[in-house]
């Protein structure tokens, strides 16, 4: 095939449909280059299931043809799922500083930090990976060192701005550079690839510092210790309530695995600027009078075993409330954790704290840009073709809508599913064919060996328990030797239904010796006979659906 | 004891640091009369259970005394528990008419109709129950026919709030009696019970005639069918859908359990005021042209069950979304059910269907007062006490300190948890002793036999699975003589890790084996080292903790 007449494929493997485990493919001709690779948390009914990453079959397939991953900034959802591919897939990393800082942290955590070749890049610089050039482009958003990459293919330029916000006073470092997207936007740009998380909100996200604004206020009228939960990899609201700290000369300890790790990650790399003195360990804390600490921590999203809940609940081994401490829940729940957020919350009111939380004061600003940020961008990228990410359906489409209304005509706009193959030339753009992709379980050690049929039971034990009944049969004849014994657990309190749990027993018992000389050997058709009796019984009894495991043991 | 010496007792059951089971005792002498009778739905963690009510064996023990339930409103927070509590207590009810109409048709459903007095009761109207005089007074709320009340006591007077926002353009019927209110206010109120939900928020509620205005401007414009799902109970949301309907020429039809039950009971009572031929029932609906034609359904919070969710996935046996469709979700998600209503929402997006949310048009407001509106209350009230109801610790907290900005003392304001007696004379409250209250948890038919034990083998179950083993054994000898078999459910894939469980069988042989003759007749060893041997390396193989369960069948 000749050069001009390859096309470039565009293979999202995650992070449509869906929020979470962001991974998209791009190929031209022999190249593959990956962009982000993460991970995402489990659905409600995903019992027991510890995280969720991409099926990345595909790329593991091809594996020769990647070249290198490519990451836009540090959050779980776009690395957490690197530890579970780079075993099967080896190739370069390229992040910037911040973000392969939390990469090489992570990857150290699996063991895998020797095998892999981490290369930084800095925003606005280029590297060329096989048909691929790529440029960093300065981004702004809720982790520092966040990226837009510009990727230049044989058939245009392609912008994908990872997340985002246009956060015009930043906490460190230059905005987001709209200047270098306005000037390929002049030079043409083939297709956008646009952050969806808040298309659905009017106007525009207040910039980080107004935190840093409130964080001053409730400082510098507050006499008792000040606890404040945050995300840990928010770097820049961090280094905002050191800031506020030193301003009230205030000393500063850091709780919570990951938030000590990434305040060290950051402050080795130079995110973190904390003047000397200030921090103070856990095993000193006690050293500093409470109306001179601030306690940084983990767990804003209510998380059970995180520091925050912890300390609420009188678990943490060496911080507690006291009556008088201030409480400051930087962040806003994420959707499906407002009742553990609620739960603290309670808890640290009963416990004569001073709560404060995103309904009470500006605690917390998104890191996605809202409609006019968003607009801004298509304003200035104008694509010829647009594919709106990181969303859910919903936020596609309402971003696909926003798009016409900027004046692009439907036909130029993609709303992909993961594993659909987009497929550009210079001046062309359809759907075309799909490949493998999807959801893997990680539950424990195993990865991808819990599916469907696992799962269901797990939902049928946790609705209405178990019975196991069990019997023992002569081989030889078929009679029933031992049993039915009956034990249940998760079904009723056994000593406060003794009746019932008799009565089942009997009516195993006939069950089961109904059967005896007949059907000799075929012990399915006797545990489909007791099941069935049983299970009639407790549902008229009870209205209850148990799982019911008859097992035969033949002597 | 003489009269003048005898204290109000209140009493709640339900309803104080928690949202739902509202019910509070108010108790003088040897008379106590009861203020509402709801439920709760379940927390995450109580796997399996349908509902949750209040603990009332307060009230049982003190049966000969109960003098009635009075109820402020139909919603299930408030009646859903009198099926329950009516078997035990059978005391008569009282409450406004479409409150009594809810309730009748609960009752006949649970078969107890006949057994107990319902008598309705007009707003303004003030009745007699022993030692206490009273008075309904009319209120606005998200169900039509919802009432303050006023108890006059010895003491003094007490009034509850019920659940209530502010509505000066109420769909049906006059504004709350705000005059009432500042009246007894004038005359001197000993204690105000005020409801909490939305003290979080600032300014005012809304009134329900802005979202008719939606609906108006959504209907003109519409050319396609158009479903609307809301709560059933909010009488007046769905005489606003009539409304539109009427206005642009269209037929109804009304689908969902419970929204076909509240229409029916609505209309007959006449709280529903649908014109002739407007009602098409869902067997004729298919003879109305779709651009002619409302559907009203239920599952506005996207309960898996509920009519809207089963359109959507194509499961419902009538109705099924066709592209083009107009689906309004005329509702606000519930904390907790914010997963399901996506779910629903972007499956809705991908059928092709035009849906209009919370997030896109002003299609919901609440049922609860904002700040403004409770300050109005508590300003027209001026209580000598007071005390928050109706919210978690965090809105009872809020609300002490609202109360406090308005010049009470922080003496005279007591935030109660279940169970707590609040203690008053003329001119002095205080908390003093408390009895039983909690939660009995429903599951099926059962009524309080699930309790902590249940639940926690359910949620380890649901966790890791379950791995069952079964050894028989030689009575006389201790021997074993038939198994160990292994079962799992909810575990791995078994065909997939058949090594795994080839292993497990030799771990649980040698641990069985080594216990032969030895212990004889003691089980539990042998099954203990079953269960530890096994536990140890599943933990190490796989980081999981299913529940194993050793069982021993003798011969």
């Amino acid at each position: 095939m000749s050069k001009s007449k390859k096309k470039l494929k565009i293979i999202p493997l995650g992070g449509l449909q869906e929020i979470g485990k962001n991974i998209t493919a791009f190929e031209y001709g022999d190249d593959i280059v990956v962009v982000d690779c993460g991970l995402s948390f489990p659905e409600d009914e995903m019992l027991g299931i510890d995280l969720v990453i991409p099926d990345v079959s595909y790329l593991i397939k091809n594996k020769e043809r990647v070249k290198a991953i490519v990451l836009t900034h540090g959050h779980e959802d776009h690395i957490g799922a690197l530890p579970y591919v780079l075993r099967e897939l080896n190739v370069p990393i390229y992040g910037t500083k911040l973000t392969l800082g939390l990469v090489k942290y992570k990857l150290e955590e699996h063991g895998l930090a020797d095998q892999v070749h981490l290369q930084t890049v800095q925003p606005g610089q280029t590297i060329e990976l096989g048909a691929f050039k790529i440029e960093f482009i300065r981004a702004t958003h809720s982790i520092a060192d966040s990226v837009c990459l510009a990727l230049f293919t044989p058939v245009g330029i392609v912008i994908h701005t990872g997340d985002f916000k246009i956060d015009y006073t930043p906490i460190e470092g230059a905005p987001m550079d709209l200047a270098r997207l306005a000037e390929l936007g002049k030079k043409g740009v083939l297709l956008l690839m646009c952050d969806s998380t808040n298309v659905e909100n009017e106007g525009y996200t207040m910039s980080e510092r107004t935190v840093g604004d409130t964080f001053n206020e409730i400082f510098m009228n507050c006499r008792s210790r000040i606890l404040v939960a945050t995300f840990a990899s928010n770097v820049h609201r961090v280094q905002q309530i050191f800031n506020a700290a030193v301003k009230f000369g205030r000393k500063v300890t850091v709780i919570g695995r990951s938030m000590i790790n990434v305040v060290n990650v950051a402050m080795e790399l130079g995110y973190l600027n904390v003047p000397e003195g200030v921090l103070v360990d856990m095993e000193n804390m006690d050293k500093v009078p409470h109306d001179k600490l601030v306690i940084i921590t983990t767990g804003s999203q209510g998380e059970p075993m995180s520091a925050l809940t912890r300390i609420t609940f009188s678990e943490h081994k060496k911080v507690e409330i006291v009556p008088g401490d201030t409480v400051i829940i930087s962040a806003s729940p994420i959707p499906g954790n407002e009742k553990l957020i609620s739960k603290v919350i309670n808890e640290l009111f009963k416990k004569g704290a001073n709560v404060i939380y995103e309904a009470l004061a500006d605690t917390h600003v998104s890191g996605h840009a809202c409609q006019e940020e968003i607009k801004l961008i298509h304003c200035l990228v104008t694509p010829k073709f647009f594919m709106p990410v990181h969303g859910e359906h919903r936020h596609l489409r309402q971003h696909a809508d926003l798009a016409i209304k900027m004046g692009m005509n439907k036909e130029d706009i993609f709303i992909l599913d993961i594993g659909k193959v987009l497929e550009l030339t210079a001046d062309s753009a359809k759907i075309n064919g799909s490949v493998t992709a999807g959801k893997v379980l990680v539950d424990g050690l195993g990865v991808g060996d819990v599916g469907n049929v696992v799962l269901r039971d797990r939902k049928h034990l946790s609705q209405d328990g178990l019975i196991v009944v069990v019997i023992t049969i002569e081989g030889d004849t078929g009679n029933v030797v031992a049993g039915p014994d009956i034990i249940s657990r998760g079904f009723v309190y056994v000593r406060e239904s003794e009746d019932l749990m008799e009565q089942l027993k009997d009516i195993a018992k006939q069950a089961a010796y109904k059967c005896d000389g007949k059907n000799h050997g075929d012990w399915s058709i006797r545990k489909t006979a007791i099941r069935e009796a049983l299970k009639d019984c407790i549902y008229e009894k009870t209205k209850r659906k148990p799982m019911i495991l008859p097992i035969i043991m033949e002597i």
